[in-house]
Formats: C-alpha cells, sequence, structure tokens
C-alpha cells in the first residue's frame, strides 16, 4: 500500500433506521422538528408557491412560475426531512402529506425525464444555456430526498423520477456529449448517493466526470461574467484535484468537497485526496469561526482572505455551516479521523444549531459572532435554503453518531440512545449509549454483541479535550489501549453480552484564543465548554453595554444547569472587569429573548499574567 | 477609610493545635518527616558537630567550634520543626530529645543574653561587627523555634531564652543605639512573632527598627564590599518602603517581606503596603517559575533579570520556594486575597515538595525544571539550610489550611481533615473537609457551630480553575453567593449544626504556556492538573530521549490514579510527536527512582491551529 492508500478507511455510514435517539439535548428538538418546523416549512412552500409550482408544470393548475429558479430545491428538501422523521416515526398524516407532494412533482416531470419546474414553466426553449441556473442543483436535491424517501418508506415513485432524471443527464452530459459545470455544486455528491442506493455505477461516473469538467474554462453563464467574482466564486478556477484554498461561495465549495469524499470512497481513486487535506487545512486552520460558522462575506456568500473573520459582519449562513457538517462527515468516513468528527460536532452544537430558534419556526440565515440587537431569526425567506436545510440536517443528527469500518464499529458523536451494527463478520452488536452531553463529559456504553466475538470499539476523544478516563468492564486501561490514535480510542478485544465502557471526558471551561492573525478576536477571548460556544446576551445581562466589558482568564465561572431556561442550559456566570456578575449562554441559544447586544469574543483584560492557562 | 486602608483585611492564623490532617496525600507525608526525616536531621545536628558547639559554648565539653557560623540556625530550625511534630503527636521520646537539645541551647546563653556559637567560640571580640554574619538570623530562627516549642509543649524554657536575647538585641539596637542592617533577614519576622506570643510591642517595634535600617547605607561588611552584587544582594539597596523590584538573594528577599507584611498586620501602618503590592507583582509576574521556583542564579543564590527563567540551570532553592510560601501566606492574611494563597497552594505541591525525597531522607538545595540525569538528592549539605527549612515547613503544612476573620473563618488550601474555630462573636465552629485533593476537585465541608449562629465561609477557588459547581446543604447556589470575590466565595449566612456545602472544581488537565518574554520557554508547553505541574523523566520513559520529543496540544492526556506508584500519583499518559506513549508524573515527585532526563517544559509540536485552548 503506498502512503496515498493507507490513509483510506473506507468507513459505512450506519443506516438511520438502525439508530434510536432518546436523548435530553436532541429528543425535545426532534420533537419540535416534527411539531412545527416540518409543518412550518411544508405551508410555507406551500404558501409561497414553491409546491403549486410543480401542479402548474405538470398542467394540473394554471398559473405562472412563481418565485425563483431554484425553489423546486426547497420543496425536496423539506421532503427529505420529512423522510428522517418518518424514519424514526411513521407519522400517516405526514406521509399522507408527502406522498401529495410526490404525485405532483413526478406529474411535473417531462418525458424524457427533465425535471425543474422554472424552465418548464418559464423558459422550456432555454434549458442547458445558463449553468449558473441551478438545474442539476435542484436535480441534485431531488435525488437526496428520494433516496431518504425510498429508505424511510420503502416506496419508489420519488426514486424513480429520480433514476429517470439522472439518466436524462446522463444521456446529455459525459464524454465526447456535452460540457457542464453546473454553477451551484450539489449534483454531484447527489449522484454518489443514487449509486449507493441503485448500485448503478454510471451515477458516481457522472459525479466524477461532472467534478472533471471544473476549472478548464466550460462554464458559461451570467455568473462567469461578473468581474468581481470569477470562476472562483463557483469553483471553476482550477481543476478540482488542483484545488489549494478555499474559494468563493461557501455552500457551493463545501458541496463540492463533500462530493469529492464521495467520489473517492465510492470509486477508490485517490486522484483528490491531497486536494482534500490541502483545502481541509485550509479552510479549518485559517477561515473557520469558533461556532463553526464559515464564508465570511455578505457579498458573495463566502470566502474572503486568509483571517478574514468579523465577528458583527460575519456571514456565515446557515446552509454554509451545515454543508461544513456535510464534508466534514464525509472526510471522517473516507479517512477515519475524528478531527473531523470535532467539526461536525462544532457544526452541531453551534454554527448550525444557532440556524434555528428553539420555538422550532424562526430561522437565521445569517450568523454573526456579534450583534448590537439588530439580527433577529425570521420565519421565512425568498431564498429559503437556510431552514429547508435545518429541516434535513437536524432529524439526520443521528447519522453522525456512529460509523461501521472493517473491524467492528465507531462512536463519533455522544448522544443518549441505542444503535445496531452488523459488523464484519455478519455479527450483531446492540450499543447503548448512556450520556448527559455536552453538559456533562461521561459517556457510559453497553455493549451487547448476540454472542462474544472480537471487534474494535472505537471512542472519539473530542479535540477540545485534554485529560479523560476510560474504565471497561469495570476496571480502568493501561498502556497503549488507553491512548488516542488519529483522536480515537480503540478498544479492540472480545466483547461479550453485557459488557461496558465508561468514558469520562474532562469537560472544564475552556478560555479560548485566536491566532494573532485574526485581527478581529486580538485581545479578546471566547468562552467554549465541552463541544458548546457561549456568548453574552443582552437578556441575562441588562446592566453591560454592548461591547463595555471585559473579561479576566483568572476569574473563574460558576456553572449550573438550568432546567428551566431556554430549553435547558448549563450557564456560565463570572464577572466582568468591574465585578459586575456577567451571564453567558450558549451561542445556539442567542435570540430567543428580548433583543439586544450579543458577544461571543469578549474583550479580555489586559493582564501581566506570566503563566497562561 | 482610605482606599489603602480598605485593602487591609488583618486575618489570622488558626492555631495548628485546632487543625488535625486525616489525609491521603499529607498524611503519609508527616509520617514519613516524623519516622525518618526529623531523626535524619537531628542525627545530622548531631554528626556535624552542630549540637555540640552549644556545649562547647556552655563550657560543658572541649573543643573548637564546628562548621560555619550560620549552623546554629539549623538546630533551632530542626527544634521548631520538631515542636511541630509534637502539636499533632506528644511523642515523648521525640520530647525527651528536644527537651536535652533546649538545655545546652540555654547552657550556651551569655549572660547578657548574647547567643550565637560562632562568635562565643571563635572570636567573641569581634561580635557585632560584620553584618552578614548572621547573628540576628541565628537569634531570629532561635525566636521561631521557641514560639512553636511554647505553643506545642507548655514549657517556657526557650521561649525565655529567646526573650532574653530579645531584649538583648533591644538594648544595643534602636533609636539612638547602634545602626544594624542584618545582612540575611529573618530576625524581623521572628520579633513580630515573639510579639504575638508575648503581647511585648517593643519586640515589633524593633522588627520595625530593623527594617528602616535597610537603604541608608548603614550596612558593613564583607558582603558589602563584594563589588559584582552590592547592597541589593541583601536588599539593603533601597529604603524598603521604596522598594519596586525583587533583588538579590532570593531567600533573604521573602523573609524581608514576610517581615513587612507582618509589622503592617501588627502595627497597622500602612507605610509598607505599596511596596508590598509593588514587589509581590514583579516577583510572581516576571520572576517565579511555574513550580513556583525564585531566584534563577547560582551565582547569587537570587534573581537577575526580569523573564530570566532558565529551565536547566535553574538555582530555584528549596528554602526560597518555602519563604516564598510563608510571605504569601502572610499576604493572605493581610490582604484576604486568594492569589497569595494561590502561590502557597504551588510551593506546596511543587517547588518546595520538590526537595525532598519520597523516603525523606534526601534533599535537593537545588530545584532545576530539567535535568540531563545529573542532579540528585542527597542525605545533608554543609549549608544544610534546606533540610532543615523543609523539617520545619512540611509539619506546619495545616497552618495554610484555614484563616479566621472578623466575620467568620476561610477555607484556602484543600486537605481531609478538620479544625476548630473560635469565630467573632465567641462562636466555636467545628469544619470537617474531605476530599481526594489534589487528585480530584471535589470538596465536601461539613459545617458544625455549636449553636446556629451568622457567619462567614470563604472557600478559595483556585487560580488555575476555570469553573466550578457549588451546593450548599444540597442546593445549588445561584447569582452573586455563587460568584468570588478576590478569589473566594463567600457564603455568609445563618449556619445550623451539619449543614453541609459541596465544592466541585474542574480540575482538567491544562496546557501551560509562558509569557513569550520568557525566552526559555518559546515553543514550550508545560502541563498542569489542579495545582500539581508535571513533568516527563526517563524512568517512565525509557524510549525517549532527553529533549528530542515534543507533545501536541491536539493529543489528549489518559488520567489515571497509581496507588502503587510514587507514593501515589496521578499519572498522565499522552503521546509524543512520533506516536510513541509518553508518561508524566507530578514533578515534585521526580528523581525518586533511576536517573535519567527530566523535563517541565516539554517542546511543543509547531501546529497551525487557528483555536487555542
Amino acid at each position: 500500500m503506498t502512503p496515498i492508500e493507507s490513509q483510506i478507511m473506507k468507513w459505512q455510514s450506519v443506516p438511520f433506521t438502525k439508530v434510536n435517539i432518546d436523548d435530553a439535548f436532541w429528543r425535545p428538538r426532534l420533537e419540535v422538528l416534527k411539531h412545527v418546523t416540518i409543518k412550518t416549512c411544508i405551508a410555507q412552500c406551500k404558501e409561497t408557491g414553491r409546491i403549486s409550482n410543480f401542479a402548474k408544470a405538470a398542467g394540473l393548475m394554471d398559473g405562472e412560475f412563481e418565485g425563483i429558479y431554484f425553489n423546486d430545491s426547497d420543496v425536496y428538501k423539506v421532503l427529505e426531512g420529512a423522510a428522517y422523521l418518518l424514519m424514526s416515526n411513521r407519522d400517516p398524516e405526514l406521509e399522507s402529506e408527502t406522498d401529495r407532494m410526490i404525485e405532483l412533482i413526478a406529474a411535473a416531470q417531462e418525458p424524457d425525464g427533465y425535471l425543474c419546474t422554472y424552465y418548464t414553466l418559464v423558459a422550456p426553449e432555454s434549458k442547458w444555456t445558463d449553468m449558473e441556473k441551478h438545474e442539476m442543483y435542484n436535480g441534485g436535491h431531488l435525488i437526496e430526498a428520494a433516496v431518504a424517501y425510498f429508505e424511510a418508506t420503502g416506496k419508489r415513485k420519488l426514486l424513480d423520477v429520480a433514476c429517470r432524471m439522472a439518466d436524462h443527464y446522463d444521456r446529455l452530459f459525459g464524454p465526447g456529449k456535452r460540457h457542464w459545470v453546473e454553477g451551484h455544486e450539489e449534483i454531484e455528491l447527489a449522484l454518489v448517493k443514487l449509486y449507493r442506493v441503485t448500485r448503478e455505477e454510471r451515477y458516481w461516473k457522472l459525479a466524477l466526470w461532472l467534478l472533471e469538467e471544473r476549472g478548464h474554462g466550460h462554464g458559461k453563464g451570467e455568473i462567469w461574467d461578473k468581474e468581481e467574482w470569477g470562476p472562483a466564486y463557483c469553483q471553476d478556477d482550477v481543476p478540482v484535484r488542483d484545488i489549494e484554498r478555499v474559494t468563493g461561495h461557501a455552500v457551493r465549495a463545501m458541496y463540492l468537497y463533500s462530493a469529492m469524499a464521495d467520489v473517492v470512497h465510492a470509486s477508490g481513486d485517490l486522484a483528490y485526496v491531497d486536494a482534500l487535506h490541502r483545502v481541509w487545512a485550509h479552510t479549518v486552520e485559517r477561515n473557520m469561526y469558533v461556532t463553526g460558522g464559515i464564508g465570511p462575506s455578505r457579498d458573495n456568500e463566502g470566502f474572503t482572505t486568509d483571517y478574514d473573520l468579523p465577528n458583527e459582519t460575519a456571514y456565515c449562513e446557515t446552509c454554509a455551516a451545515i454543508a461544513m457538517a456535510f464534508w466534514n462527515h464525509r472526510m471522517n468516513l473516507l479517512f477515519g479521523d475524528a478531527k473531523y468528527a470535532d467539526v461536525v460536532e462544532r457544526e452541531m452544537y453551534n454554527g448550525a444549531l444557532a440556524g434555528i430558534s428553539l420555538s422550532g419556526d424562526k430561522f437565521f440565515y445569517v450568523n454573526p459572532l456579534a450583534s448590537k440587537g439588530g439580527h433577529h431569526r425570521v420565519e421565512w425567506f425568498g431564498t429559503s435554503c437556510c431552514p429547508t436545510n435545518l429541516v434535513r440536517f437536524l432529524p439526520s443528527i443521528g447519522q453522525y453518531a456512529y460509523a461501521r469500518t472493517d473491524d467492528g464499529l465507531v462512536v463519533n458523536q455522544f448522544m443518549n440512545g441505542e444503535a445496531e451494527f452488523e459488523i464484519g463478520n455478519g455479527l450483531n452488536v446492540k450499543l447503548k449509549q448512556t450520556t448527559y452531553y455536552p453538559w456533562d463529559g461521561k459517556i457510559e456504553l453497553a455493549v451487547n454483541p448476540e454472542r462474544t466475538g472480537k471487534f474494535a470499539v472505537r471512542l472519539r476523544v473530542p479535540g477540545w479535550c485534554r485529560g479523560y478516563k476510560l474504565e471497561v468492564c469495570g476496571a480502568p486501561l493501561f498502556g497503549a489501549e488507553a491512548l488516542t490514535d488519529r483522536g480515537y480510542l480503540i478498544l479492540d478485544r472480545q466483547w461479550s453480552p453485557g459488557d461496558s465502557i465508561v468514558l469520562q471526558l474532562d469537560m472544564p471551561v475552556e478560555v479560548v484564543r485566536a491566532r494573532a492573525e485574526v485581527e478581529a478576536n486580538r485581545g479578546r477571548l471566547a468562552i467554549q465548554r465541552g463541544p458548546v460556544v457561549y456568548c453574552m446576551e443582552q437578556a441575562d445581562n441588562p446592566e453591560l453595554n454592548d461591547d463595555a466589558f471585559a473579561l479576566s482568564p483568572r476569574d473563574p465561572f460558576h456553572i449550573c444547569y438550568r432546567p428551566d431556561l431556554l430549553g435547558g442550559v448549563t450557564l456560565m456566570t463570572g464577572k466582568e472587569e468591574n465585578g459586575k456578575p456577567c451571564v453567558l449562554i450558549p451561542y445556539y441559544a442567542w435570540d430567543n429573548r428580548e433583543k439586544g447586544f450579543m458577544q461571543v469574543w469578549i474583550r479580555e483584560v489586559e493582564n501581566q499574567l506570566l503563566y497562561l492557562y
């Protein structure tokens, strides 16, 4: 094996249907998604004409196309989210609603497989003329919805629509056929998903071809003519295997890299491995907020220059945080390194989660790390990609918790619940996780193979954790088995029914400082505890004024779990420079009460300390 | 009250006899002191002629003075240590031994009260001619021993000797009498102790006068003529109230500042307050090792330039670490700020404790923070101040645990055991502390006043601690009462018999970095957990070579308490840069096994992390 081959782990996702979440943190959020968010999103899709566009394209009702050319995608994303909810709870009311939507979608598909209501209704003669018009972006979301719906319900109708459409693409595009650089990546990762469920290799090969189209001057359309951005805006500036730096529109970039990881995973072709490592380091080490937010600029909804991470004007689109989780989940499966799952965790508890109100019916598109009080969640957007991304990201949170390996299983995220694995030798293993994560660092695992057998249990030790204790079947471990490898404890041994693991992660308050290159954060600190980044909000600090306070790293915080507040949060109470109490709450929970300032990066009292912790 | 007056708290020590230590960490050490160390030191004092010098001076035996002119002080320090041991366990064998020593000391005192066997035996005509010859330094240690012995046994004999000697000083020196700048401070703090037990104000006034003598050109003797040092070597360069910077010989400086704090405490005179704050900041913020060690230079056994903190050549005399604890304990009592108790703690678990072997019979004079393998504890020294300082510091460790205030009591250090307080209004309070400190951060306190009453319990939250939880009588606290003031939680309320407090300090692994000004530590990190600074030693890391390894702040440590190792320690196991396991042990426990390298400040793997914890 070459060094590059030896990096490839090719771990597998655990089917959602095999992961049950019974968690004090996530379960109430999943309930809100089921009872509020999905209904809100379906209602909005109806009210804004997004669903009737399909009826109109199908000729089932009269009227013009409403909204923006990529509005189909929102309907697909809502369907995908609904599918994840149906996986854990086959709610007949929801399913009949989604079945009706699928009927309309199927009806809107053209005989050759083409499906994009904007072109069907507005400009049928202009199909495939402007690569920025999201035809395949819409198609990609259709595929993702179809795969999820098939897995949730066993119903093939939407999957058949998706296959017909993908086959249509495959007839039009590919080696020796027409060039195409889809302006907004998404189709590529979707085609790999379609391959996984259909086992039709032509789908990942089409994805590979689409990736290979980029960076050769084939891109054409409005966006390519926009001088200030250039082709880097949609990652069409260099061939993907030559990518060195994260550029352009953040969501597009993340979807691209996700697809690159998927194609390596599916094809075994190693050509993208180096590019993936390079661009990951460039993204995470120079262009990611402490919340996991990415893309500082409103102008291009994306990246600017290294270390340009302003707080108040941070764009940090919710979709970009979610897309960062998508990409990092794939990197984790591909390379088997916990550092990628660390990023997934960062998004889960911070950058992505902040996008939705505790009530489940209001959303941020933009996620600044500081506010003077004028930034608030709203019910819907003209471009409403963020609510519809949340509605598919959050109910699928269980997929990030575990993975399967050739030799066993992986615990990547910590949440109460059970999961079932069929591991290498056909052995079935049930795993039960008991924890109060993210508020407490103790994780108990009950390992229950159907019979005694040898396999490896990998436990992630998060990157924020400096110290841990580990017991297996009541005995503390020593030596190499108690040490991490690429961020994992690897317990490779005979396991019997009733075996147990207790992992105790130190979960202290951490003072976080940014590299000096990040100008916005010089002289500032952030506070994190476990995976949760904290902020100060006016609501808890009525006597303080925006940025007119500072914290000393010498002053400790009182830690208290408050079940009555903000859906149950661990509060931190400390003192600001003038001795006034100050309260910090999790960043994800901000803007759920009255208006006022919010800050993640807080001024640090100048100090002369010789030793910094 | 002026701002400066309002800083003065004047807390009181708790009598040793009222503090019982029943602690897994300290009790075995106290047993070793009783069974090994005190006997070793007495035997060495006999073998080296230190005790027979008194017999000779008394005319009870023939022979010349043996050893160095300050050797009397070692006998006094051993007596003082013995007294502390007798306080908790009135061992008749030890007491008859010490009584015999005291007989000889009393016999050696000259009729006018003068007592210094060197001058009596060697140069009686030269008394009080060379201020560097430690006449009063010896006298100061006699006083400290006498006070301790009186408190331990109720026997006045040595105290009477001490008073006669102090009265002799008082007749010779003082306003309008002869000038005197004692070359090695010690007498000043001792005179305040003598005042406290006798209530004779002339003793603290003589201490004040001696302090005021400094910095006016009155100093005379060999040391003043040494060009490269000048009068700063013994803190005679400026009047003490004008001190800005820590200078010269480290132990002398600490004893001086201790006396300054004592005199403010005894007199209420605020003239030294500003100087004390200045010199404390200068010492702690620019001239203290992470272990609490001070005085980097072998040349002057003391200070050099700011931030000059080399590791392998660090001098860090054991006595200086102990003296730093003495001074900071006094600062804590005077100003009521936990930051001083933090330094006491740093010395208790690191800088001072490293001075003695686990077996209790070998000692470091010099405490480097790195060694290639050539530095080892030995049984005794020609100048044997360090063993005899340890033998009085360690058995008195209980005195640092608590303090009394006008309105209640203070818990400064955490150790299992009981203490009794008579607080302001005559109320007796018993306090029981239950903890596995320093290996665990949970501290349970049973508060038992003899009847219900209002008083304040102050709990120190250590400076290394970023987060804590607090419960009183089973209920979590909120609001201002749960926040620290000058490092203390102040629980000022009605307390009834059977009340309880649970303080849970986060005690994670901390990565410590030094300010960039500390050249020796650039690109290096240290590891601390709770109050304990860690090091890497060859014995646990046979495959590693000195300084040919590095740690990444990304790699976590496995934490494991090992009762079988080094008297019971919490081990940390991590990985060095090449993936080899590496084991860290508490710094205080190094050089108790086979020879080899040792490092506190370990090279840090260069990293590109955007956020540092």
